[in-house]
C-alpha cells in the first residue's frame, strides 16, 4: 500500500533507460528526502521542456527555437552539413567544440529488423538541403555499426545526383586505445588507412 | 547549445542514483521523443507527489494521508510494531504480504562515519510508542550490516526499560542460496541457528 500515486510515478521512472523498477523506486525515494532541492526542481524542469522544447524544422535539432540556435547562428558555417543518427550525436559532436558547420539530424538508422526504411529517415529533406546553392560538403558521422554503416551507403547514394562532395569520419585506434584490447575490424581499418608519420 | 532548459534537466536527472550525466542525457532524448507517452504523464506524475505525498507523523511511511494507510487500517494488528531502516525496506516487507502488523521507520542507520547518532533517528518516539498499552511486540527488521545491527543493539538497549519483547529477523541461506557461494558468515550464522528437520 505504497500509494497510487507514488507507483504510477515508479511506473514511469522505471521506462527511463538505464532505470528498471527496482532503481525506479530507490529514485523515487531519493527523490521524496529531497523534495526542495530535487524534487520539486525536476518536476518544473520536466515541465518547462515539454511546454518549451520543439524539433528543429530545418535540421532536426531539439530547442527551444525554430529554427534551432545552431541553425540561425550567422558565424557557423552554413556550407558544411554534418550528418548524424540523432541529437544525441550532434550534442557529442558539439561538446567537441571541432564542428563549426551545421547538422542534419536523420532521426535513426535503416534498419530491417526495425522495419525503417529510407522514408521513414530525413533523407529526403537532407537531399533538399544539399541542392540548395552555396552548400559545399557533406560529412557522414554516423555510427560505426551495421545499421550505420547500410545508412551511409544509401545516404550517399542519394546524395550522389546533387554533385555535392560527401565525406564520412575517420576510422582507426580510438585515443588512448591499446591495440591488445582492440576488436580485429577497427586494427584492419586503422591498418589500411595509415597515414605517413 | 542544446539550451538551458535541457541542460539543467540532465543535470537534475543526473542526480538520480543510477544515473550519471550520460545516462541522464540518453534520458532526456528518450523523454523528448515519446512526449504524450512519457514526458508529460512523468512531469505530471511528479507534480502530483511533489503535491500530495507526506510522512505518516506516527510511523514516518509515505503516503498521501497522514496517518498513513497502514497506520489508519482497523485490520492491521497494531499489537506488532516492525522497526525497518527506510520505507524502501518497508515496502520490500509489504511486497512479500506475510506481515499484518505496523511498521516504525527510523529513516536511517546509526553511523559514526556519517555522524548519524540516536537522537537523529526515530529511535525516541519508537520507545514512546512501544510504551503505549497494547503492545504486545517489536521486531527489528534491520539491515544485517554493521550499522544496522549496530542499530539494532542500540534499539534494543533503548527498549530494554519498556519491557517490551524485542525479536530480529532470522539470518541463514537465503532461498536458492548454494552453500559453496556463501560468505563465511552467513554460513556460520546458518549452522549456529539450525533447527530441527
Amino acid at each position: 500500500m505504497k500509494g497510487g500515486e507514488i507507483e504510477s510515478l515508479v511506473l514511469l521512472l522505471a521506462r527511463l533507460p538505464g532505470l528498471g523498477p527496482r532503481s525506479a523506486r530507490r529514485a523515487v525515494l531519493h527523490l521524496l528526502k529531497r523534495r526542495e532541492s530535487l524534487l520539486t526542481p525536476l518536476a518544473e524542469a520536466l515541465a518547462r521542456v515539454d511546454r518549451t522544447i520543439r524539433t528543429c524544422s530545418v535540421c532536426g535539432n531539439l530547442d527551444t527555437t525554430d529554427p534551432c540556435a545552431l541553425c540561425a547562428d550567422p558565424s557557423r558555417d552554413h556550407t558544411v552539413i554534418c550528418v548524424v543518427e540523432d541529437v544525441a550525436d550532434l550534442w557529442a559532436l558539439e561538446r567537441t567544440r571541432a564542428f563549426h558547420g551545421v547538422y542534419h539530424v536523420l532521426g535513426g538508422t535503416l534498419s530491417a529488423l526495425d522495419g525503417v526504411g529510407p522514408d521513414d529517415l530525413g533523407i529526403a529533406s537532407l537531399v533538399e538541403r544539399a541542392r540548395r546553392p552555396g552548400v559545399a560538403e557533406v560529412i557522414l558521422a554516423l555510427n560505426a555499426t551495421v545499421d550505420g554503416q547500410t545508412t551511409a551507403h544509401v545516404v550517399t547514394d542519394r546524395l550522389a545526383a546533387t554533385g555535392i562532395p560527401v565525406s564520412r569520419l575517420a576510422q582507426g585506434v580510438p585515443l588512448g586505445g591499446e591495440l591488445d584490447y582492440l576488436d580485429d575490424g577497427t586494427l584492419t581499418a586503422a591498418l589500411k588507412a595509415r597515414r605517413p608519420w
